[in-house]
């Protein structure tokens, strides 16, 4: 053919972190038949569905194969039975998020990928190290990057630039993929100072808001102006389990305009053409996801996750490892001992402990001699990579 | 604020069609409480889920609520067993479709209105009357569009232009929405040849194949070459009234690339970048829907909806009122009698006979003075609608 492609794919790095890995430990277990793993590499749950979605979902089905209770094409934008619960989630937050303002979706990695299409060329601010796919979507558009490196120095939470810039879209994820560190309310406020200040567009990343116990912002709407420049992103991931199931949600605020254009029009516009809804067993398992008994089967779980955690970051604690995370998140990041590559410290992990982990290299240049370790294991394979890293 | 959004969302035509109906439908209830209203404009399936999807679903949901047998985040372009069942699918069309070729998606909406992130700007040849999906997201592109009109003369079947043109991104829809025309062979071969002649790309959409009864293409991968310009997109919607379940598919023959450019590499990477899998009980879902009982179960339902597009072109075929599908369908494509616009046919047929389509009008130019009714209703309202019919 000749047509013309989207040379801007041409850009993107080609990201090999988890097939190395793969490929290592695979060289490993062949040295080592005997060897036990114990892998923390993973960013996905372990744990099962919680009871009430699972039976919440097993009664849609069958619904749905009943002629009298069928159902069709699902609203664009969710039934409102999900975006009134969704709704009711964030009044539990303590702020007020209108279910109208909510777009259910099959995902948060969809919406965040999606979302550029509503968006004209401006600057992208984004922190480093961070989830790849605000860089590789906006690279895919050809948008222009500028990468706000976190560091020891600002605990991995970089502020915004002290020069007041341009009309930017800046991302946010706190709790922090991979870093696990949270904006208190003096730096998120700081960054919506910031948006409002320049007529920025935040997009905001809640997935491991689920993980939080102390006191940070659960939403980005715990800040004063943002529902007059933030989009916030979440999902049922990480809070119910969802990954391999599929939910999650965007709020538009209705107050979210740029130069007299409505956001969440653009938004529903964007759904409505190239979006379909989701599956209605899905809904209804979401749905009860966040009933009063889905709420307490989901915290059992996270609670679980967050022990894990608290077990990884007693060690480091004792070994005097800089590292953040732990606490709020179910990541942990930490810095290699001596300064070691992550890369070289992957090798004596898995060598010496047989322990598989994430180098920092893989989540942008500031990761580089970090380390992500992460709480969705097993208590018991937790437990002995601790006892097993006692002489670190 | 201030940040530039995507200008071209404004180009777009507001379609209020819809909507305008059902505030028609809602004044003519209020004006005559009593009146039994026959609805025939719905593009959605009405009949249950064929129950081995129902069993598979809630066998699924139950893997998912334990520990064991609990899967988290699915590989992103589909679970191995389905994309061997879809390849299945194609081995019994005749056709030799990969599995690796296949990309599972939650609906063919999504596909076809995403496939636009790999494309560079192109000549995009689209037909009129049509699906408003093709359009509606390439103008969010900013691409130029150029319309190919369906006509009596033509049977809404238009066919390449007689000079040899740059290659373009074609859009095929067949059977067609809201024609119900379906290309025969030599007609597809047609387009075919075109497409490697100038280099172009056909993106075909097969969403209504289940439909076909005669002796015409069920996959453009049927036509030699196909396999060198064309990307076809499908799915469970009507086959296995999959509408709120949400499944589809889309192949990209690793043969397809333009100017050295592999054309799956660059779908792939876009799904691997903005989605993140299907949610595995309404993969398993869809899976059964391709079994032996699964496909018995789904033809049943597939003869109850022709039997209703029979009896409407039995009707039309007796009136002498020329119409497209009827056959191969769900929809019939009827020109208004006495050149009454469609509107005007629309008004008649609700205020007069108690029955509900759609005016042409909504779906192109050159469906205006057309009008659409469909097969999803029930067999009692169909023939209820036939016998009021009668006198027109």
């Amino acid at each position: 053919m000749k047509i013309n492609v989207n040379e801007n794919f041409g850009k993107i790095k080609q990201n090999y972190l988890f097939s190395d890995i793969a490929s290592k430990v695979k060289a490993f277990k062949e040295a080592n038949p005997d060897a036990s793993i114990i892998k923390m590499g993973i960013g996905d749950v372990t744990l099962p569905l919680p009871e009430p979605s699972v039976n919440a979902m097993i009664a849609a089905a069958k619904e749905m194969g009943v002629k009298e209770t069928f159902r069709g094409y699902p609203p664009e934008y969710g039934y409102d039975f999900l975006r009134e619960a969704i709704s009711g989630h964030y009044k539990t937050l303590g702020t007020d998020v209108k279910a109208s303002s909510i777009f259910v979706s099959d995902g948060a990695k969809s919406d965040l990928g999606n979302i550029v299409d509503i968006l004209g060329d401006n600057e992208i601010i984004i922190p480093d190290p961070v989830y790849p796919v605000y860089v590789d979507s906006n690279t895919m558009s050809g948008r222009k990057i500028t990468l706000v490196p976190g560091s020891r120095d600002n605990g991995f939470l970089p502020m915004p630039p002290e020069k007041k810039g341009n009309p930017a879209v800046i991302y946010i994820c706190s709790p922090n993929n991979p870093t696990g560190a949270v904006y208190g309310f003096d730096g998120l406020k700081a960054w919506v100072d910031y948006a409002l200040d320049t007529g920025s567009l935040i997009i905001f990343d809640a997935a491991y808001e689920a993980f939080i116990t102390e006191n940070v912002p659960h939403t980005i709407y715990q800040i004063k102006g943002a529902d007059q420049c933030a989009i916030e992103v979440s999902s049922f991931s990480k809070f119910a389990g969802f990954t391999g199931t599929r939910c999650g949600w965007t709020v538009v605020p209705e107050g979210l305009e740029s130069n007299g254009t409505k956001i969440a029009a653009l938004w529903a516009r964007r759904q409505a053409t190239k979006f379909n809804g989701v599956s209605y067993p899905v809904q209804r398992a979401a749905e009860a996801a966040l009933s009063p008994e889905g709420i307490k089967a989901c915290m059992a779980n996270i609670e679980y996750y967050r022990k894990n955690a608290c077990m990884l970051a007693e060690l480091l604690r004792s070994k005097d490892i800089f590292f953040t995370g732990g606490v709020n998140s179910p990541y942990i990041w930490l810095k290699c001992p001596n300064n070691m590559g992550g890369w070289e410290f992957f090798d004596m992990l898995l060598n010496k402990y047989g322990i598989v982990g994430t180098p920092g290299e893989g989540f942008g240049d500031a990761g580089s001699g970090y380390f992500r370790l992460t709480a969705f294991g097993s208590a018991e394979g937790t437990a002995e990579a601790c006892q097993r890293l006692k002489d670190l």
